[in-house]
């Protein structure tokens, strides 16, 4: 008999029966290259990849877009087949959900900041969802766009918290030619929207340049993000802020890595945009949890 | 390219690439035949047996027996490797919890009866480590004693919300020669109260009788069961009640299974006991969920 004392060990003993690797992108469909980014990569690292399309209702609240959320399942199905998935799991809500909850999740650090500072409930239906999905598909390796990065801090905490046997890979966002991250909602937008749009990232990198050049990673530099992107969008401005990644703490001279993140309400659509670097100012594309 | 749309479905295909069955039984040690019972039956049944011994600080209320509850880790491992255990997990307190959680667990349903309803916390704090235990050990089976009935009534619900992929196996409660319930906390108790403990058992099967000659399942029966055991030990009754299981609401005529349970304060330990029966009045002993 073997005793083991620590989860790492637990963990490796179990790992080394796996006879296959799993890489796993869950998703919520309208799939783009931000979605065919992660498969990709999925495929070239793993001998299976599962990817999940799942519109969660737990993660939207009241007045948000969870009805009109675009859907186009055979799309969908289209190109995550020529992206390298193996198994798409395609649940409905019934499926995922088919009776109220007796068992609720919640989380506290790093989500009220952000996106979770006004999205009441959002990352607990983040963490609800995403544990049954590690349980249903059990995978390796999950992978998870950067855009979303408030998300996926919260889910690196979800991990170590629960011990999921899971390695969390953060991806960096994809783009479009004109510097707009990609993202299902962007088809909400107007045109002139989409114009103003592309101003989210020069905001990101106006800031970036500042801390380049010796302004410190403060309050000084998020007034003068935020009064650049001020003059240069119609839409409000929900948050601009610079915090340590990924515990989303402020920012202290021990911080390694840090998140200027915005979010701009237009008319139709909510935006949010990010860039990770170091204290020498390096952008970090791939973070590995 | 497979497109799944069940839970079920993709537990399988999982499944199919598991190359062991792994029996898990998780314990707080102090190991006894109830215990034991359970390692034999996870051997018979598995490729291998993870059995795990941790006291959860978690589970224990701020007046219960963390501090003092019984602990022998050399005889334990010595139980264990004879009866069938291929590898203990047997983790500290650190290693368990090396931070505060930030994802908390709780749990509405099955809690607020019995045990759960002066135990405040303490079925949150059970799901939460067991959680964790399966995320570290990945079993397919885990084995838990029916003397903690209601424990297994939370677990199974624990796993059918979360899509735990384990199959969930409740064991007859071992018994010593007189009938009481073999529980690690039974050291604690004198020699005249060691006496009076086996009137728990008695008291489940005057109540069984009573069911089985005709007596509706309903309060009447419970307060003659209660009258029965308050004649009988010297300790206070914390409980006495009929439920249906493992739901644990009201028995109606619709109720297929149904729990009879009994706790009792001792001057130096809280016993419980249960039998569960169908509605023929027929003990079960094993119930698969």
């Amino acid at each position: 008999m073997k005793v083991v004392r620590t989860i790492k060990e637990m963990h490796k003993l179990r790992q080394s029966e796996l006879i296959k690797t799993v890489g796993f992108v869950p998703t919520m469909g309208y799939l783009h290259e931000g979605h065919t980014s992660l498969m990709n990569k999925a495929a070239t690292e793993n001998d299976l990849v599962v990817a999940s399309i799942f519109v969660n209702p737990l993660q939207f609240g009241p007045n948000e877009d969870y009805d009109t959320y675009p859907r186009d399942e055979l799309r969908d199905q289209r190109i995550a087949k020529e992206n390298g998935v193996d198994i798409l799991f395609l649940p409905d809500a019934t499926e995922m959900y088919p009776q109220r909850m007796n068992v609720t999740l919640s989380i506290s650090k790093r989500t009220n900041v952000l996106c979770g500072a006004k999205r009441s409930g959002h990352f607990a239906g983040v963490i609800t969802v995403l544990t049954k999905l590690f349980n249903i598909v059990q995978p390796t390796t999950a992978y998870f766009g950067l855009k979303d990065a408030q998300q996926v801090a919260v889910v690196d905490s979800l991990i170590a918290d629960l011990n999921i046997p899971v390695t969390l890979i953060g991806e960096a966002t994809v783009r479009e030619a004109d510097g707009l991250a990609k993202s299902s909602r962007n088809v909400y937008l107007s045109t002139a929207e989409r114009a103003e749009a592309t101003k989210l990232y020069d905001a990101l990198l106006y800031g970036l340049n500042l801390f380049k050049n010796g302004q410190q990673p403060n309050e000084h530099l998020i007034t003068s993000v935020r009064e650049f992107l001020q003059d240069q969008v119609s839409g409000s401005i929900d948050y601009v802020n610079l915090l340590s990644y990924p515990d989303l703490e402020p920012v202290t001279e021990n911080s390694e890595q840090m998140i200027l993140a915005v979010a701009v309400n237009f008319e139709h659509a909510r935006l949010i945009d990010n860039i990770i670097f170091d204290n020498s100012g390096t952008i970090v594309n791939t973070i590995t949890f």
